[in-house]
């Protein structure tokens, strides 16, 4: 009864204690949008991308049906309908899908269900910087692996793993990658899924860009869906609408027990109005999801040249630039190393446009990140995206 | 290195460990419904209760605004025009007012944020056993507390404060009581609140049917607002529906920083789509709500009658039965002792009814809960309570 009878002082908890305010990028991303400049600041879907009408129609369906299970209590799991069509699509049994409320929630519930508190994780570096502060959850230590144009580096991972590191976990964005565009080969994959099985860490593969590729089918394997090691996340956010929160893990039947045991201790379930509209939404007209996928892809694919050709044209020379295969991210490099990247972004604010300076990214030493831009074109119509690539250029002439 | 250095085991956190599988009532409310029984099982409102075609309307006008903000990201807090609404009817400043995914997953939050793993939380006697799972997010012990027909025993609290014994936390539901129909007077509030700013325990107020009291104005003055150590856990569930998950926290601001810190880290926020459906709602007809509720309220006192009626007649003198003044449950306790209650809700199920027999309901010794029966009300006909009561009825006489 020591800890009982002490004093109580003001409650707050370990958990919460460990949580650090937003700084960089989480603060770039958190506050509010400015109407007078052209943000390039968030993987954003376009409204006009997003299937606003028919989802309308679907939510009068599920708001008709009798008894209305669309607001009662649903399970844990998700839906039954929403996870059938998820399951049939990504080649699993419904007992391997979990839905989630969207993307982060999954990664969130990653780390919550196999990642001790203190442990080693290993990290993409250049790295989506919310997952790092999504392991604050488990108060986590990382190990930053290089992600060059083909995804994550395996061979520095492998040497990590032979000198004896054992991490508990390793995050990676192998399609289309956030920051820095690449993805990661099928043969990789492969490889990697090896490595998490002899070395018994748990792989997150965060896969919210993966429907968003320019052009060419799907591949025909997904070695991330077929291993006891790997926790596939995936979201409707960058297709259906971020504002859903409405996602899904594949993920091995043990662990999809854990995910619910704890979910079930958090927040019970997703909205069933919400998973019902995208169930209803999904199967009410047959291939309506590849459809919409089909004027997404077309969109990003224009915007991203758009906005790749007119930076060439407006800083000729200035930056190395990969025209991106998918996703919503063109992350140009600076060639010259006398221009200062983190006045450049202040003077491109000055000029009226925001981005994420790449100084935002780095998980570790080893990247030239911080001499990157990240500019999300996702949300900026063509013309906005010239005026702001025109904007960067003055920006650009400041220092020359 | 010691820990990163160790061959991998299953990969498990300490936190999913300690998380029991269901039982008891938990089972019970989990499965699937059987269509053949009359179930009386959950506090589930009644569809016709529910304002599905409003709520229709308002999907349609929000998937219909230029730029779509239902469908984009949105603050961990909740959206304005939500928090506006809900900060004046609560009377508090929109600060103190934080969206969640519904009044279990505000239990949670305030769980993790407030109450260490491992110390002790004192806890409704009988209990929602449901908020006993939540707990063991934070492997928490219990100190029960006698729940009567007037709330919380507070004379048993504070002789346990007396002693020495300083709980982290405090669970009760003070109106309508889940599962004991009873509600705490408002002095008895007062002095909850005292108890907790003179000892330093945090009040988790948890009140989902509040606003489903049968008659009379709500009280004017909400003592569970105004304090910095009261969390007050409100939900749209059993007025707009459970499959919204949709509720809110009103908490001091430091707390509510702490709530979003977290949260942050896990769903990042609630249905953008869902929190500006019931906006809309809300504030596009004035007055909807209080007319919704007024129309639930009926409803539901009805029901309440008809099944306390029923019982009486067709189970004369078998139960002792006050007729609730509002909520969603009826908690009549078997007079006769030589009953085993454990028996008759058994046979009860054999004749074809379903209910949640007293027995799941204590956090510890000192109640009678187990010669109680709960009866949920809100989901089922006027007609088919009677011929539930006869089922109970016929299951009582197999004793007689």
């Amino acid at each position: 009864m020591t800890l009982d009878t002490l004093p109580a002082t003001d409650r707050r908890t370990a958990l919460v204690a460990a949580l650090t305010a937003p700084k960089g990028f989480g603060d770039q991303t958190l506050r509010d949008r400015r109407p007078d400049a052209i943000e390039l600041l968030g993987g954003i879907p376009d409204p006009a991308a997003l299937p606003a009408a028919a989802l309308a129609e679907s939510a009068a369906r599920v708001l008709a049906e009798p008894g209305l299970p669309a607001l009662q209590y649903s399970r844990t799991e998700g839906i039954p309908a929403l996870r059938e069509w998820i399951a049939r699509r990504e080649g699993v049994p419904v007992s391997r899908v979990i839905v989630t409320n969207g993307g982060f929630h999954g990664l969130a519930l990653a780390i919550q269900t196999t990642v001790e508190r203190g442990e080693l994780v290993a990290v993409d570096n250049p790295i989506f910087p919310l997952f790092l502060r999504g392991l604050e959850l488990s108060d986590a230590r990382t190990l930053p692996v290089r992600v060059g144009r083909d995804g994550l580096d395996l061979d520095e991972l492998e040497s990590h793993l032979h000198s004896g590191v054992r991490p508990a976990a390793l995050y990676t964005v192998p399609d289309f990658h956030n920051p820095s565009q690449g993805s990661l080969p099928l043969e990789k994959r492969r490889e990697l899924v090896r490595l998490a099985e002899h070395y018994g860490f748990v792989v997150f593969a965060d896969n919210p860009y993966r429907e968003l590729r320019f052009e060419g089918p799907a591949p025909h394997e997904e070695p991330f869906n077929h291993s006891e090691r790997v926790i596939h996340v995936n979201t409707f956010t960058k297709t259906l609408g971020p504002g859903l929160r409405l996602g899904w893990l594949v993920l091995p039947e043990g662990r999809a027990r854990d995910v619910v045991a704890l979910r079930s201790r958090q927040d019970s379930h997703s909205s069933t109005l919400v998973e019902s509209v995208i169930a209803d939404f999904l199967t009410h007209d047959d291939g309506v999801f590849d459809r919409t996928l089909e004027g997404a892809r077309a969109l990003y694919a224009e915007r991203a040249r758009t906005l790749a050709g007119a930076l060439e044209r407006e800083a000729p020379g200035v930056f190395e630039i990969d025209v991106p295969l998918g996703g919503l991210f063109l992350w140009p490099r600076l060639r010259d190393d006398s221009i200062d990247a983190d006045r450049l972004a202040d003077d491109a604010s000055a000029e009226g446009v925001e981005y994420q300076r790449g100084s935002f990214f780095p998980s570790g030493p080893g990247t030239d990140a911080a001499r990157h831009l990240r500019l999300a074109f996702g949300d900026t119509p063509a013309e906005r995206l010239a005026e702001a690539a025109a904007r960067i250029g003055r920006a650009v002439r400041r220092q020359l």
